[in-house]
């Protein structure tokens, strides 16, 4: 969304156009800089010998911005790349929905 | 495992203040450098405008990393600091099973 | 897939058409019945007094058939009420992509 | 909890023979009553073609109530079992440990 026309003639990714996640692309960066300082806040707990439970309790919550990070990027995706493909039509949609639901059951299943 | 008796001596135990993750102290640091760099590795994926799937896939590897580490941290936890409070009995140990518990459920919940 | 011009005549719901799940009906209420039968099962287990571990490990299989549901039926909306939905574009669309995200959430949440 | 003295007499204790969840029995029965009422009620909503996200959201209320009975006979088992063989030392409380241990892994990766 903030991106300049020379940016948009510089990487015409997919389709002549760009991820899902481009327009919010700060803030995923932003969110993984965070994660990224939370791994380096429990080798620090590890580091002071914190208790257990409380080096635990860091790693849920860490995983917890990861998953949403993760589903933030799934429904950008889904409205972007996916949407695109469907109004598109052809088997490109098809494929796209299958490979979107594989990447759903591989973050479901892990 | 490999602490040397001399060692045992100085750091005599976990009712000397040491936790059930003390033995393992350099492989837990090990695995969260590595969490760390999947983080980073991450920022660059979505700087290098990524294909939103192929960032998943490493987003689901790197939150499958996150929960070994939390299911090595809690096998210690009970190997040590609850087999302790379960060995002096009385209500510590109760406690100590309502806390390893409590940590299990926000993990699976989360 | 299997559906008759007629069968399209009597059960036209959503939007002239049917839901994702409509070809795959008798699978979907075959994975069902097993999951009524592993929860009956389950009581079994209790009443005869069976080792908790054995017990947590046909809970966790059960959970794991109802999260293929889970994946099935998400699969199944998106090839086809998303889909159709972006073919024919509008708000639509995005009112069911919003809508599949925030079910993944919860499932993914839960 | 709702044993008389006289009960107690009968079934005495852990290392007769009974487990964690003993006690709790006829609430563990309930619970996966309603949970087995839940899959025929699914089945009734495919048969009726329910819309795929009503099915969706009443799968993951499903999955949830799972969980819930998972982590309720976890708690048990580590309160009874483990703390008992925890009491008695030797080799069979490190066996438990390591058995929960397990338990825990399938269901957080499931």
């Amino acid at each position: 969304m903030t991106e300049t026309p020379t940016e948009d003639v510089t990487h015409d990714g997919h389709h002549g156009g760009h991820h899902g996640y481009m327009s919010a692309k700060d803030d995923y960066l932003k969110r993984l800089r965070r994660i990224e300082g939370q791994a380096r806040g429990l080798q620090r707990m590890v580091e002071q010998d914190t208790y257990c439970i409380d080096i635990l309790t860091q790693v849920t919550a860490m995983k917890s911005a990861l998953e949403s990070v993760a589903l933030a990027l799934l429904e950008d995706h889904m409205s972007h790349c996916v949407l695109d493909a469907a109004r598109k039509g052809g088997v490109e949609a098809d494929e796209k929905i299958s490979e979107a639901s594989a990447a759903i059951k591989r973050l479901v299943k892990s």
